[in-house]
């Protein structure tokens, strides 16, 4: 199975982008995770996606605040799927790390999720290996069906 | 190969969305364009989505803009990956559309691309169909050389 | 007398969507509350729509946040009139919620109150209600003087 | 039949305004349509409000730019529904109008449509009187169906 | 010496508002507190708003939060100066304020100040009444050498 | 009579501004217009507003765009009231000059009035110069009536 | 004397760029105008940036639109000051290129100006040189002369 | 060597500005930190930046909050390049301060870095002065070294 990296650009993002690594671990995908700045360690960062494919990376989670290139500086460098997650840092609340993370420029795209969205960049790196991976693509129509459970069961708990 | 499908949900929408379906059609990419409204057509919506993964469909591209719903209405129904595309309108710059499509509760992630990306929709649902498809890894390889070819050129052609 | 529906997209939302549930009560008015998910429950929250004319509703008051497609998603199934809370999370204020309510498409209509304002979307509602209903329409016209007497109360205590 | 009232603050919203008396008259709701300012005329546009419920109104649709005020002006003195159009104007795109008419503190909701959303504001209008008129109800039932015919059509043309 | 009101649209409001009045009393500038609501005692504030001149006072200063209509509306029914004040409440940080008080339509201003401004508000009515009170301007004088000082003093402090 | 300046940051403002210099003139308020920058004739423009109070003048009005200091630069060296006026230019819809010009330190306020708002800055400006003067109080409460009759005359010719 | 590079993302950003070069140009100061994209040729983008304090410039200009990356993406390579330029585009009126470019996290700054504010750049990076070039300095003072004298003859020629 | 001035609004500021003479001492870059207002002192503001290339300053740091119009007023008074940081108050979450810090009229640019943004503000001045300076030249680069080592040492402890 293909692995998926799961890349911060500081190690402070660690509580916001844990929940992707537990989200992969849970449908039992390999990830490695890694902080790479694009702006601290360009370099590595970019030989890292180029890389990427080589491998045995099947898609890049990238997060990071503020004005936030990381994902777009592995996207510059690979035709792997890379999923954004723009992080909330003390001010804008958010705003500017994902107008950077999504407003990406015409032939280099991100597929960006949710402000502090790490669970939803994990679910659908996996959505994106489980096109070739029917294990998976079970694994995630059961993940669907106990979130619809679990709406159910609050019903029944609180009413 | 997997078919993708660009759904926009107002045929208003079709010049933004036009970019999505050409670049689909210039990687040989087999692609179906439809018009399906999470207000208009909730439940058309809804049976697409849900039939898309037998019907042979490996992405869904949903564009709508101001309370854009498509891509969260489709993503809610099937475990295929989606890709969003807000759309601007009238009012707001595109903010509302951006909004409504990229902040995704947790277990539903949606792929947003840029405001009017149609074009980046497209190359992202074909990242994720190349990783089981070497050729079109292989287009995808020669297309980001272009994009840097032609910077070249146009570096040459200027100064 | 006609019913209102009190739904809200997560149980995590209740605090806030409360007093909606407060208000309708203390004007006698009979409301059921709900959970019911645009994203992880769509085919109950389409079928709930559908059926809540018939079910003796009269209105439904939604509340969500982030990309908050809940009213609109239930103003897609039913022609009763939908009040929409938008509800504020971890990030970007509210901002999200609001314009992912309020946005809608020309045709589907979602009546949205303030960020947060649970207590309002009762109210209008009960407005709502009170068109066919003298004694309701009693009560609101001493809600709205009692409003106003407290108002000099509180003039009378300060200064 | 109970009567709609469309208020705009200023002669020159008309254009934007119109499209809320046309649904109106389409749907055969009596209307009538009246320029009344929070700002230029409060005196006149409080006895209005409070003089509505009497004078045979069922709802009050209110339109205006910038800080709207007016459907806040006349929900402060009436307890019907109240509809607010935000206008956009020639600068800030809409939001501060949006802002001005949503944000209503607690006591005294403004159903609020999209920003320039006069149609919608009449759909609503006209919700809410088919509660007690079932001629409306099967009207909208009807909207509703060929609204989504008409997406199927625009399928049939284009695709 | 002409008077100056100092009304909010809630007693909780007060914390906020209080610099007003103590900036007020230091230069010897009578005032009056009130709570007056555009919402909820709409009449009352009209009443206060076009009695204001006859009753003495040269400048209102009014202070509201969300879709602020306070210092409109009084306004709308006096020629007196009219400052506003935009107040930060739970949601979008006060922009709503901002906007509801400062977008006022050509033909009826609102001297409008910061978020949460209230010293500054009872500055600018000092200032207005001084323009006919010299006793006044030079207390205005004095205060500005004074910041000034402590300035000058706080870089010797510090440094 | 007190005279007022009508000052803006670039030539280029003056179709902007222009509505003061009209709204004073017919009021018979003096009125000089002038182009002062506060980050090109820093000096002239800091002159100015403190031998302003001397030279005759009540009020300053204030025009600029983009990190429009206009305003605050005068007002730090005056205790004459100084109006602003946030203009747009060609990014940000006037958000920057609003913020800019509106959210002004303890100490030192500035009397901001809408965005573009140049006749509104006029007549804050008559407001306050009419505290001492009958005459311009009555232009003023004429003006208003001529207002409300206006709307009433608008309300006769179209509906 | 050390050159000036002015780099964009794209040709089709020189007609706001050329600003830049005219008024580099104008001081005498040596410049280079390149295209140059970090997101189509990340790995030029880098080399250039590590070479060019060896190449004999002593600032770089960054001029980028959307998810503006450039000027931080040189930033990341290089010790010389990089100004960077947001530019607007067709959506979001350029908040999204400002915030991708000033936002930058520590360690790496970039030298923000306004949002197409392509000459204020040529500016900053000639006032950089002009710290070791006499010469420079003695233009940049005449330069702020002349704007005071505009200013001054502007006044002349319209009032 | 040059000096470089790190001048604050208000002595609030402290805590936020910091972070600047720690930077530029660790570099030894000699550095005084003053408090300056250019509402509150404007003359010693201006004053002291006519004279801070005759007093040895190669740079000047300049932070404010709200309407933040420090660093503007000092570029309008020197040549020196000025390094602009919004500071982040209670309301609005520091885009007040941003917008009014860049978007600076042609002819007086700021050079602005990321809201609270102390340390890049005094790693940019150091970049301007180390053109000049081979030591500090040579400083940075280890600087830069260091980062790109931290980042590498934390994914050794991490994971």
């Amino acid at each position: 199975m293909k692995k998926v990296a799961v890349i911060m650009g500081s190690k402070s993002d660690l509580p916001i982008v844990r929940p992707a690594a537990d989200t992969l671990a849970s449908f039992g995908v390999p990830c490695e995770v890694k902080i790479l700045s694009a702006h601290r360690t360009p370099e590595e960062a970019g030989a890292f996606a180029r890389g990427a494919a080589d491998a045995g990376f099947g898609a890049l989670i990238a997060a990071a605040g503020k004005a936030a290139h990381l994902a777009g500086a592995l996207a510059a460098q690979t035709v792997l799927p890379v999923v954004g997650i723009p992080i909330k840092s003390s001010t804008l609340d958010g705003l500017d790390a994902l107008l950077s993370t999504v407003q990406m420029p015409s032939g280099v795209p991100v597929a960006t999720v949710a402000i502090d969205g790490a669970a939803n960049a994990a679910l659908l790196a996996i959505q994106i290996l489980a096109l070739a991976d029917e294990t998976l693509n079970q694994q995630l129509l059961a993940y669907k069906r106990d979130m619809a459970e679990n709406v159910r069961h609050a019903n029944e708990e609180f009413f």
